[in-house]
């Protein structure tokens, strides 16, 4: 069977790793990561998403702390704030610095960056096929008021210096419009088995990468169920800061409002399915009457057995979706 | 005073820390670092000697090792070795990697390299002008034989990576026909009261910067004496690996076999004066027949005391020359 899930960072790769864990011998995992929140800092590329995949799949995450190396040391980014460098509140650690090292260097001789993750890949074997979402440069800044006026800056910034403690008045994905999908990515939707949504960001992570034209056109004529886990249990986000994002572009914090978001495949929005928390149960029938089916399981990814289990329960729901056509 | 000194990395340095800890309130002590030995690598421009010079008088240097930072970590570098880059030969520091990152970010953003370097200069403090010798692209190649061919390699390669031990063939100063002096080089040879030439490397430290057309000329013009430090005590050099750069260019290793090759200023070289080991006292009459004035001095900058002392000796005989004149 073929998977292809469709990722930003942190939740993403744990539900991966869940999904490798329990797939079938012959199963083929293709992962399309959101690029929007990549950034140039300190004249290096950072892709984070992409990034915390590799690393996380491959064995290299520091699992406290979500993002990053294990073993990791901060010498340089100390010694560039000792310089005076205003972007080191950026989170740069000295082995997570060589992934960009290679990276800036690679697209500077003119590689994509499909040929370099294809590249860096090579060490990390993450066990799936990592693709970015596009080799075009797409950027995600947010819309803050600061002083009165508005204000845009990069994700990155929002969400690292500020915390995302800022209220959002605006997402502006600065170059999708003429992002083209990158090599393998719309060939991984249409030729999927089941699309997953895992639960990831739907303004920055997920939000982007269905953004690609290329991509919204796949997922809207691949074959295959597109099925999503909802990012929120209750009334927050799984990972914590994304409430801000969320209120500022009027979505409902909860997993309708999310979903309603998505909006169904049947009406051209993205979702066939939708995991909801079993504690949420009651929203099920609200989110049905979108033209989602809905199914109400443990979301909480806390550790490897109830990961496993929400990878296996997404797949059952996929298949069900699938057998129902 | 105003003192000027020619300088590359190691020996150099330290012999600045004893003019700095000598001269009088009043004098000012403006280096000149050979820019020659700069490298790309990792897509980072590297300025070994500038970096040596700014590291050591600005207290960062590591004292045992004579070049990097203290209290360094080497995470970055095993990375890039791990990624299989193959030029993670170089000793690249994670704390060091933040000065390349400053720098080539500076350079990309079109500042100079003397720009940069007095931002540089700004945190470390080194209480001397630090200059490079040119803003303009020179690069030492050293041109080995191998299997039988002659093949050109950048000299950071020659001296790291084969660690000196491969004859040399001939040096190739890149680009030091299109290389002007940096802003202020002329003005702090022409304006010196004194100009001195460190214990550095003849042919890829002191040659270099001679080599620059115009600085050329503004040694020859200077009204202030040119003094030198012999960097070969008796028959080996001070700091081992130049043996093999100097008997390539069939120059003798000898404090008399360097003085002959940098030569007289009265017949178009760089010396008026030249301070030679203790011990190799009786070469003596023959530089003196070269028209360059010997005096011999223990030259080891053995601890602060011995390096104190080579500073007033050198000193001295530059006043010397002064008064002669």
């Amino acid at each position: 069977m073929k998977i292809t899930v469709l990722s930003g960072g942190v939740g993403g790769s744990r539900f991966i790793q869940g999904l490798l864990r329990t797939k079938g011998p012959g199963d083929e995992v293709t992962v399309i990561a959101n690029t929007a929140d990549d950034i140039d800092l300190f004249g290096l590329r950072i892709s984070p998403d992409l990034d915390t995949v590799m690393y996380t799949l491959g064995g290299g995450i520091d699992r406290e702390r979500g993002w990053g190396r294990t073993d990791e040391s901060w010498n340089a980014k100390d010694e560039l704030a000792t310089y005076g460098i205003e972007q080191a509140w950026f989170g740069l650690g000295d082995r997570d610095l060589a992934t960009h090292l290679v990276r800036t260097m690679r697209l500077r001789e003119g590689r994509t960056l499909s040929e370099v993750t294809a590249e860096l890949c090579e060490r990390w074997q993450p066990g799936v096929h990592l693709l970015p979402m596009t080799d075009d440069s797409v950027q995600t800044h947010i819309g803050i008021d600061r002083d009165g006026a508005r204000e845009l800056i990069h994700f990155q910034e929002y969400w690292i210096r500020l915390r995302a403690q800022v209220p959002v008045q605006e997402v502006v994905i600065r170059g999708i419009d003429d992002a083209s999908p990158a090599p393998g990515v719309v060939d991984a939707i249409t030729g999927a088995d089941v699309v997953v949504l895992p639960p990831s960001n739907p303004i920055v992570s997920i939000g982007p990468i269905a953004a690609v034209s290329g991509i919204r056109a796949a997922l809207g004529a691949t074959s295959a169920p597109v099925v999503g886990v909802s990012p929120i249990i209750g009334g927050g986000a799984v990972r914590g800061m994304a409430d801000q994002l969320l209120t500022g572009l009027g979505i409902h914090i909860s997993a309708t409002g999310v979903a309603a978001h998505h909006g169904a495949r049947s009406s051209g929005g993205l979702l066939d399915g939708w995991l909801i928390d079993a504690t949420d149960e009651q929203q099920t029938e609200r989110i049905e009457s979108l033209g989602i089916t809905a199914r109400a399981v443990p979301l909480w990814m806390s550790d490897d057995d109830t990961t496993d289990q929400l990878a296996r329960d997404t797949m059952d729901l996929a298949l069900t979706l699938q057998d129902a056509r």
